[in-house]
């Protein structure tokens, strides 16, 4: 019998036993190291043409480097122990180090608490080709040769090279090679005169209010830098309609709103790429999440229709463009891909959100809310989703609020009564003095105010309460930290006013909620699970939530805060071709209700203006 | 037994029998109406669906109108006898009238002689669709509409539209529905709002001097119009070499040149389309060839390799790319489609050229030239394509040439000299008074002045004849036509210059056709048929040309004069993406010889420059 061998893989920590003459590759798959185990990526299945099941080896006793091997690697690498794994045979104990990028595998992308299983399928694939000098009498330019190689070893053909990549690169092909980057049948980027970037990709969450964007590496999923910005359209308006409102003013006017975010997404990605050590034409392929309005807006399609009855899209099908013909400066060829929309006002952050939170796959029924300047909610139900939008308004953002700000240094964010409301225990991001209130702070003083009898069912304010005073010409107030106290040196108050917001907001989001279970003909006591995803669904208290209405009256273990869904399904669809045709299939499959159009729209949201009975607490 | 019944179809003029109850298209097809024989298209298989076997019906005895057809056809279209073929039943005699754009079959081209078929397999579709007014109540924008729609009816997924397509077209979709122009996976037209012209094409052959433009019905291949113009570039040079050192002197002289071409296509488009009673927005797919310095120029790729060692093409592969990204005013989502290029001096119009004339299906071994300012030659023998491109120069255009003209009204086109050449004979075109000399007049000439001992055979003007004579200070010239006779008032003389003009130019066609064959290991009486395309090709007496040794010494039988091959290769690439496939290969199978590095170019070259033997005449 002949001897085994061991063999380390490194970093998964996995002893294997294998038979002298085998490859890493034959190890590494003999030993199991199938899809979520590590297993070493090996695109052209072994043949030693791809180049990518590059692994690092610490020891002697392996096979000579091949000629394959000495085309991928150069100089500096063989030195450095990296072999591929088709190709090198082991003869003795050895350790192997499978990096980042060879290695397959279920993606963990991890956010703020959830973690997502994706399956790798990039959307662009890289290739390390030879080629020779061009002269008079090899007279074949650089794409000729890419073009024929591709087809010989990868049979790749009917291969197009994107226009601007051909304009930009010298077409004279040098003896050294390079590597070139594939999308479907096009060459969308190359590397023949400089260095080899990782393949990197940004996933943006673009919000009316913020924006969030993700770089991405396309064949780990490892996010490298992530930032979150203002949307600088805010100068056009605070929400959608008013910036839609002021692109329909005149031509000039939506060309600028359109111009500031793609100058912003511009800027973002060159934040993002600096931070990680590259620039932003290292970007080779980009996926944009957002809202009806913030989608159409950016690709500058008719929105006339999306301001005013019927209130709907222009385009609904997932859009792949052209970053260049967006005006956004990444790699040459570079592709953005936007999620389907689905309604007017159910875009594709709702889809990204769904599929982010895989709420499409589970069996349970299930509420999901995102909740932000509008508040999408979807019901999944025996297999059926059916979503709505709700004008919930910017208060959660600390807008329309006296005192409201956003959730920054010196906000409240959690307030607790005591004593009937005579004592007020704060709580501060960052522990500092309390300059305002942000969302999540605003529902808990609602909450805590209702809870402790400051505020009737309706809201309104005791004027005998000793912390409730009525200044001249003004409603009535609760003085939440004396001036004394606060970080600006004035009082801090919720108003009636405040007061009155925060039930605006509760009776949309309580009003979709009850006619999507009414549609479905379900009660809330089926409800199994409630996903509460978005910044402040991550921040608020679910018990003040419920105890206002604004959430369904259901125990609290039923709850999931997921954090940014949206942007978790955005990083998804950015690392795998199989994500966007999910995301496709819940475009498709999700419902829309009008809510509007709901008889009992009117009746259900007057009523749901009121606090619930304390009974129900 | 059933009566059978008997149905008339026009205009092929057949008449079937038919069992009452059968369709109009069961008959068709039971008659054997197969390609090539008129049959009746039917891409929804009998549906129904896709509307395109319309037929005109004169007589009554059909089936009632079905659903399908009310939602296909207007009032006024079923007042005038418009009938499916798969909906319509028979049972009575009747007259079917088949429009052309129903007829299937193989598509002849029909160009200066010679006729080539294609099997037609349009670049787009057209699918005409029933849509539901958008409102509150049903909120499904056009584009969703359409993109559902063509999900169930035809099986079409994933699709995308056209981004300015969608940017343009009114996103509410009204009860009428409409028709959609298809190209693969995307929506790039639709007639929604407007009548829906026929789908056209522009076919281009873009040489250095001329620029011959089609317009061709997509689904017939039937050409609508025609026009050639002069390419406007050759105010910046005359031949490729000087244009290309035009463009690459600052970038400003390459962004005018090429916009010059954009410019003169626009023109042209809307010249041919306002003659067939169209808009150049009715354009909706367009095939240009052209060789490949003209290729370079109008996609603005680098040029520096090409006008200098090693001469070679920034892209060989073919180009497909928005008609809006070269700044061509088609239809909104229309693409150009580029043929791909062989080497640096063997272009889309060499492959258009072989396409066209069915080089690459002989069995024969044949040579094929396409004579231009650059003249392209192919070798065809034993499965294999050889090409070369030689630098015959602008002589047979006219230039260079004392009184040298193009063939047009005036021109000397024909020239038969008596009596030792005493006496001459001329030919013009439209019978005018001589006015210069054409290509081919010019290449008679140099003949006659050979055959009746004028020139020696250096070409060498013997200065004792009596109409040769010795300018002072100048060359020798021979006296054509005195001023008495010519259209100017003026003599036209052949001076000893031009004599040489020529035969650099038959030395240039001669080297490479001795090279091809050398590299082939053929010799001249190896060839089986001469193809002989190009304007200048079709109009020139095959006889002088062999007479000056431009042309191997074979009999004239074997010579075939095509025309315009690479225009009739353009317009079977626009109208069929098999012939495209074609293309692509043809480009792929054609070996390149660059004669310049050929050990025996210059002895070759130098021994050309004679002319032949008279015994070899």
């Amino acid at each position: 019998m002949v001897q085994k061998i061991t063999v380390d893989f490194e970093p998964i920590g996995r002893r294997v036993e294998a038979t002298p003459g085998q490859t890493i590759l034959a190890v590494a798959q003999g030993a199991g190291f199938t899809l979520g185990a590590g297993g070493v990526y090996s695109p052209c299945g072994g043949k030693g043409l791809c180049g990518r099941c590059r692994v690092r080896v610490k020891g002697e006793g392996l096979s000579p480097l091949t000629e394959a091997e000495r085309r991928v690697f150069t100089p500096q690498q063989i030195a450095e122990g990296f072999r591929l794994a088709c190709q090198a045979a082991l003869y003795a104990p050895v350790k192997v180090e499978i990096p980042p990028e060879s290695m397959v595998g279920i993606q963990k992308l991890q956010v703020e608490g959830i973690e997502v299983e994706v399956m790798p399928e990039p959307p662009v694939a890289r290739y390390t080709l030879t080629t020779e000098q061009t002269t008079i009498e090899n007279p074949r330019p650089v794409w000729q040769q890419v073009a024929q190689r591709l087809a010989s070893d990868y049979n790749l053909s009917q291969l197009q090279v994107d226009m601007e990549l051909a304009r930009q690169e010298p077409p004279l092909a040098q003896a050294k090679g390079g590597t070139v980057t594939v999308k479907g049948r096009e060459i969308v980027n190359c590397f023949f005169h400089r260095p080899v970037p990782p393949p990197v990709g940004l996933a943006v969450d673009l919000g009316t209010t913020k924006v969030a964007g993700f770089l991405v590496h396309l064949e780990t999923g490892a996010t490298l830098a992530s930032e979150g910005i203002m949307n600088p359209q805010i100068a056009y308006g605070e929400d959608v309609m008013s910036r839609l409102a002021y692109a329909l003013e005149d031509e000039g006017q939506y060309q600028r709103i359109h111009q500031v975010i793609i100058d912003g997404l511009n800027r973002l990605a060159k934040d993002l790429a600096t931070r990680a050590g590259l620039e932003t034409k290292d970007i080779e392929e980009a996926v944009i999440v957002g809202n009806t309005a913030m989608h159409h807006l950016l690709l500058r399609l008719p929105i006339a229709q999306l301001a005013r009855a019927p209130y709907v899209a222009a385009v609904t099908t997932p859009v792949e463009i052209k970053a260049r013909d967006l005006g956004l400066s990444f790699s040459p060829g570079a592709y953005v891909y936007l999620m389907p929309v689905i309604a007017g006002f159910v875009g594709g952050d709702h889809v990204a959100m769904i599929l982010g939170s895989r709420l499409d796959r589970t069996d349970k029924i299930v509420l999901g809310l995102d909740i932000g300047t509008n508040t999408e909610i979807v019901l999944k139900y025996n297999g059926r989703m059916l979503s709505c939008s709700c004008a919930s308004g910017p208060a959660f953002e600390g807008a329309h609020i006296l005192h409201g700000m956003r959730a920054v240094q010196g906000a409240i964010q959690a307030v607790r009564l005591k004593d009937g409301g005579t004592e007020v225990e704060l709580e501060t991001i960052a522990d500092a003095a309390p300059l305002g209130i942000c969302g999540s702070g605003i529902l808990d003083a609602v909450a805590e105010l209702y809870r402790t009898g400051v505020i009737d069912v309706h809201g309104r304010l005791n004027r005998q309460h000793p912390r409730v005073r009525v200044p001249e010409g003004g409603p009535a107030e609760f003085l939440l930290v004396p001036a004394s106290e606060s970080g600006t040196g004035e009082d801090i108050v919720i108003t009636q006013k405040d007061i009155g917001e925060i039930l605006l907001a509760k009776a949309a989001i309580a009003t979709g909620t009850e006619l999507l279970l009414k549609a479905a003909g379900l009660g809330v006591e089926d409800i199994q699970e409630v996903v509460v995803a978005g910044a402040f669904g991550t921040h608020l208290k679910v018990a003040s939530a419920v105890a206002i209405g604004m959430f369904p009256p259901l125990p609290l273990e039923l709850f999931r805060q997921v954090g940014n869904a949206a942007g978790t399904g955005a990083r998804a669809a950015l690392v795998s071709l199989a994500e966007r045709r999910r995301a496709e299939e819940i475009a498709k499959q999700v419902g829309y209700l009008e809510l509007m159009v709901q008889p009992s729209f009117q009746d259900t949201f007057v009523s749901s203006l009121s606090l619930p009975e304390r009974s129900s607490l």
